[in-house]
């Protein structure tokens, strides 16, 4: 399939491109605000109309108990022998714009300065999202096809913790059936550089009471003579690492998989200033698990991170009060092998052990376990992904990881068996969740080019 | 001097005392509430003119900042060679009456049921407190003097901080000048037996910010890789006790006092049931320093207590952040003959220290620093109590101590070189602070007979 005319054909399409996401960014579809329902529900019916405009796909807007999916398919590729199938995932629900006061332009007015379009969403994930479905409008009208079946999943709740995905990727199994999913959700790591997440870290959480005195008792009568429970939290929130800065919970690195020197080799070669890191987050030192780099330690390492810490006076002056309860509230980032069930239960079982004398303590899983997720580095759509970046940047892409957790890959990968590839175009530095946001031009235009060699090169590969 | 006329006429004043007590109890002199400002005035100019009434007193109402000291003396026995001067010491405020809805009878109706008074304040100060003024003017109907020079200092903020006294002390130090100071604050250990207080615990405190990154950070980001002031928090808090609960703080035990084996057998000896009491406070298990026992433990033995401890995200459900900042508040209770000011400079040092890497460290001392105090056992006025109490209750009394910090004593004994002894006939279950406040009948008989039988003691002593 010729690409030359469908990059033409985009490259002189940009203007209206642009006025299309502005039509779709000035939608205020903020899914967390109920009175912006209705406009969670235009930004679904937008794209429904934008996808039926784009060529001969059947689209569904699909129901569920929060915001629809908006659905799509073409898989008038499925004739020819091995013929693969993409799903391609987005979300077309955004953040709340406040503080609205620190807007230079208005949140849902999109406005260009500097070569950067401003408006909430229009990074993450309205510009990323759109320009799959601009490709393909060009591939039909050039080519009258797609390079390979595409399946088109937009949820409208991803800001909201996707809250209704699960169950409605289980439902849909056979609907949603797919060689791979691409996500258009992400983002580049760096402003200068393309890049290629392989791996992103999962997430398990609990939260524990420990109790005392069965009410709070004057520290002068009863003080020295009844457990603390502020002591025993601290005594036992210290003794889940060692002083070294390793998770002491016996077992919790047992599945944890090994970096290959290779792997290891990779992130060392990355471009990685760690003065200028520290001094971007204030912090005076690197403090972690020894014998690592601190990318090592972001990405490839498993944590056991305190969120939340409390007990007690917390007013002005002093309280001379032994308090009755201590909180705590725990999340552990995972990576491969680790299972969230299995390390909640690890991690359990340690503050069972070792509640302090005088104490006991109630413990309540967290809700948000997500395991984590890594492609293969020799997986043929990440190689496609590689070869479809270097082509449009005439470099080959950094190979990174995310320290953070992606519902959607783990939701795909457990309930399908598929991987999930990242190929937005949004950059990290682009304000997603404070005013302000921004998606840089040059990124859509780069964007478009490089979505058009992806599904080129997957289309010409047959299994 | 003949007391049986002194006792017969007290006995006979019953129902007068009682009436004149209620209306004292009448007037809501909460000294926090800014609205109460002109009853606070009210009970001052109650007491002056009780006192003026009482007998021959030099009355003044001596102002400060805030409420007025009432002060007033009779130094008619100064004219027989040694005769001693006594410094009698109460407070005139009350605490607030809320919640208000729980009090059977109103808080400022004094209502006798059951043998009790219920009032506001009638049990901490006004009863105890009116008890030697009633003593004072039957000495002074029988005999026209009293058995020695006495002098009462009452004030009008102890139950917010006694806040002025200190000034105030410094400043009369030739007006207070006495042999001894008396409270009739403080309170009986137990409903049953008369007791006597020889010592308290004194108080020293700080607060303290961790600070790790410079705002907070996302955990999935960040996590591993920077200080988390939630986990240096917990390992500093932790370092501030041995495993086996000592304070693990160098220097804090040096100038503790050991107890003698008198003194340990003398505690022994006091009717405890600690079943009773960890029920009591709901407490599953007895702990504290080893090698004591609970009361040693309450009475006789230094702490360090956390008050308040936070940071991070308290709310419901997870927040993954590395939070910039955590924070702790301490007291420390103090036994002699620990020094406020030292202890907190210790602790400051052990926490500077201690600091975990990759977090640094404000401390801020408390404002509530009061030394610790301790009369001689073989003090005269103290020897003279237990007499006095042997006389009335036909038992000799037991010597306790107190957990607790009363500046008070401290302040007298600071700038005045002054011991302190308590002779309060309140009882430490009478709801001080709490709704339904009262004060028994009887303890108001008891208290009358052994204030007289104290004076004509001290009275008949000769330096």
């Amino acid at each position: 399939m010729e690409l030359a005319p469908v990059l033409a054909r985009l490259a002189a399409g940009h203007d209206r491109i642009l006025e299309e996401l502005k039509e779709f960014a000035a939608i205020p579809s903020v899914s967390t605000n109920p009175a912006h329902a209705a406009d969670v529900r235009a930004a679904a019916q937008w794209l429904a109309a934008k996808l039926s405009a784009a060529g001969p796909f059947t689209v569904r807007t699909m129901p569920t108990p929060g915001a629809s999916v908006v659905y799509a398919e073409w898989l008038g590729a499925a004739g020819a022998a091995g013929a693969p199938t993409v799903l391609i995932y987005g979300h077309y629900d955004v953040q709340p714009e406040d503080p609205v006061e620190q807007w230079v332009s208005p949140p849902f007015t999109p406005t260009l300065r500097d070569g950067r379009l401003y408006a909430r969403g229009v990074s993450d994930d309205k510009g990323p999202m759109l320009i799959p479905i601009e490709v393909a409008e060009a591939f039909f009208a050039v080519h009258g096809r797609l390079p390979l079946n595409v399946k088109f999943m937009l949820e409208g709740e991803e800001e909201i913790g996707s809250r209704h995905l699960e169950a409605f990727v289980a439902r849909h199994r056979e609907l949603l059936a797919a060689d791979v999913v691409i996500s258009a959700d992400g983002g580049m790591w760096r402003i200068d550089e393309p890049s290629l997440t392989v791996a992103n870290r999962g997430l398990a959480g609990l939260e524990l009471t420990l109790r005392g005195p069965a009410k709070d008792l004057h520290s002068g009568r009863h003080g020295g003579s009844v457990a603390n429970p502020l002591h025993a939290m601290a005594r036992l929130i210290a003794s889940l690492h060692q002083p070294d800065g390793r998770v002491a919970v016996a077992g919790f690195y047992d599945r944890v998989r090994s970096l290959s020197p290779a792997e290891r080799a990779e992130i060392a070669a990355l471009p990685f200033d760690e003065a200028a890191y520290l001094a971007q987050v204030g912090a005076t030192a690197a403090v972690g698990e020894p014998g690592y780099a601190t990318l090592e330690r972001q990405w490839t390492r498993p944590t056991l991170e305190v969120n939340g810490l409390w007990g007690g006076y917390q007013g002005p002056g002093m309280k001379t009060v032994v308090p009755s309860e201590a909180h705590a509230k725990i999340t552990c980032r995972l990576v491969p092998d680790q299972d969230p069930d299995e390390v909640v239960a690890l991690v359990t079982g340690h503050l069972e052990r070792h509640v302090p004398p005088g104490t006991t303590v109630t413990i309540l899983p967290g809700d948000h376990g997500a395991r984590p997720a890594q492609i293969a580095r020799d997986h043929r759509v990440l190689k496609a992904a590689e070869t479809a970046l270097a082509e449009v940047y005439g470099v080959r892409p950094l190979i990174v990881r995310m320290g953070g957790t992606v519902p959607v890959a783990e939701i795909f990968h457990r309930l399908m068996g598929l991987d999930t590839v990242y190929f937005s175009f949004s950059t990290g530095d682009e304000d997603f969740h404070a005013p302000n946001e921004f998606f840089r031009l040059h990124r859509l235009h780069e964007g478009l080019a490089a979505w058009v060699h992806l599904l080129d090169i997957l289309g010409r590969e047959r299994s």
